[in-house]
């Protein structure tokens, strides 16, 4: 089963929403079905809503027809109405643009076959780059590792192979993985429905703890490392991911545990130059006072619900992409690295 | 309405199970039905549990008659009983050995009205402790104050004040008060479900917040102090209290903002050394698997799920207790406050 298909003119998503009580796929016709499964998070992580939105453009191309009007407006609306759907993740917006190269440089003419290419294209060379990225992060997993991950950064959150979970799947390969601590990830509980059900499929070891043992763990010599993806990262090395990241990285500072960010490069923003520049999503608070559709909570009690936060630089071991691992200096080496 | 009552020889409890969907009264009848209130957490909080606890005996006192054998033999049972329901708050342990002495002192002779003075004296003792301590903690608020607070150690918790939500209660009455932030407590919600069920009812203003969001606040400078109960303080200064507790007293030493534990001298135990040497209570792995009924993770996931962990003293700032604030010198500061 793929979590993100392309058949018959028609995005297929697995989703995400429903796992893992439920596996169902959702087919995608129109830019706004697209939309909707991204606002929502039926698609989610910052690679696969690149992906998904590229998809959508394609599926803008094919819709286009000579009564629609100019065929770069209508993209043009295609691409506004993606790019609206979720702001943090620098990927989607890379994503767009990679496939805007397409479309212009078509010179304003209709051709969807090309579109097509490239949001395939985008697509296996996530996954080759998940692989190669995940070959470097695993030299950083010592033997016997128990390590604690945040949200997913799995398949399910990239085209198929996952960067964090990747790094953890290929460390496992190698025999090095002794217990992986997912923690739930509150308010959507991606650690619990996404992240235990992946590496429970992989036959890779798994304890789901919910967002605030994490410290006890540490405490009691329990994790050897941390390690996250991440939804954007500034020039700066300064990373947001979702919500709780940051909290994770003060705790293994002060239990001297490394902490590992590690996303591909289209996750790098060169345009944002510190942390501070990145835009926090804020979602519903209906998500914090709720689980499952059952209200926990009274239901007019005010809440704050940012969907990520940002780790400074200063708090991260090693930053590792499928070009290599950068430590020490990271204006200098993202720089290096992107240029 | 009152969430413990002892009337017409029953104890009546209130359900904090249900808050704040559903406000229901259980009436307590047996030991047997005490016990499953604790256990379950219909009724939950140090203090509370210990005051719930010595109703139990004076249930257990009545319920005796001589075809039930020595009597002396049938309390030893039922204390027995209640004692095991819940390892890591020494209020319960507390409030036993005050019943003791009664029935002990009875020299074996049948006397429930005489347990019955001392049950109600504990419970109404521990609403004058709650109100002093919550007037010396008062004056550790500064103006237009941003607090934060996890789990529920507030008039629910308690015989009817509340100890970190009774600081709350009193800074908010002399106008220091700005904002509570209430962390929702994973697994089993007492920050959403309680305390921001509270304070709403009290009109001091709340603002809901997932556990993993307290270090994101703290990082944009919107929390002042932190505030938590205990269910247990060992000689040395280490509190246990609901888990993640630590998990913010490393955050906020992180962010210099002020950590303070506050508990009445029941919750002291001089016979515990060290943090280390505190039980603590595992409790079943489905609370974090699921959540009101509905599975959020794969059933068979592994899990952990401690109810507590141990702040060590030197995370805290302060310790506020009904005799007055303890600073610096735990050891010393304990030993002359309960000596």
């Amino acid at each position: 089963m793929k979590h993100i298909e392309w058949k018959n003119h028609c995005l297929y998503l697995l989703d995400q929403r429903l796992l893992p009580n439920e596996v169902k796929i959702i087919a995608c016709k129109t830019v706004e079905d697209v939309c909707e499964m991204i606002r929502t998070l039926a698609v989610r992580g910052a690679p696969a809503i690149g992906i998904a939105g590229a998809y959508g453009m394609v599926i803008a191309a094919e819709a286009w027809n000579p009564t629609l009007g100019n065929f770069r407006k209508f993209m043009e609306e295609a691409e506004k109405a993606i790019a609206a759907t979720r702001p943090t993740a620098v990927n989607l917006f890379w994503a767009l643009e990679q496939m805007r190269s397409v479309w212009q440089g078509n010179g304003g003419t209709y051709d969807p076959q090309s579109l097509l290419d490239k949001a395939k294209e985008i697509e296996e060379d996530d996954i080759s780059r998940c692989k190669v990225l995940s070959a470097y992060g695993a030299t950083l997993i010592p033997d016997h590792a128990h390590i604690l991950t945040h949200c997913n950064a799995g398949a399910l959150a990239t085209g198929g192979y996952g960067t964090a979970l990747g790094i953890i799947r290929r460390g496992h390969e190698q025999g090095k993985v002794s217990m992986v601590y997912a923690d739930e990830t509150r308010p959507l509980l991606q650690g619990a429905r996404l992240t235990a059900y992946e590496l429970m499929e992989d036959h890779i070891p798994v304890t789901l703890i919910t967002d605030n043992m994490a410290a006890y763990l540490m405490g009691q010599g329990k994790i050897d490392l941390v390690i996250t993806g991440a939804d954007r990262i500034a020039a700066n090395g300064d990373a947001a991911n979702k919500i709780g990241t940051y909290g994770l990285a003060v705790l293994a500072q002060y239990h001297k545990i490394p902490f590992y960010i590690t996303a591909p490069l289209s996750t790098f923003d060169l345009t944002t130059a510190t942390g501070k520049d990145i835009i926090i999503e804020e979602r519903n608070g209906d998500e914090v006072r709720s689980l499952g559709g059952i209200f926990t909570a009274p239901r007019e009690v005010p809440v704050v619900n940012p969907a990520f936060d940002v780790t400074p630089h200063e708090l991260i071991t090693a930053i590792i992409t499928e070009k290599g691992i950068i430590h020490g200096d990271y204006q200098k080496g993202i720089a290096e690295m992107l240029g």
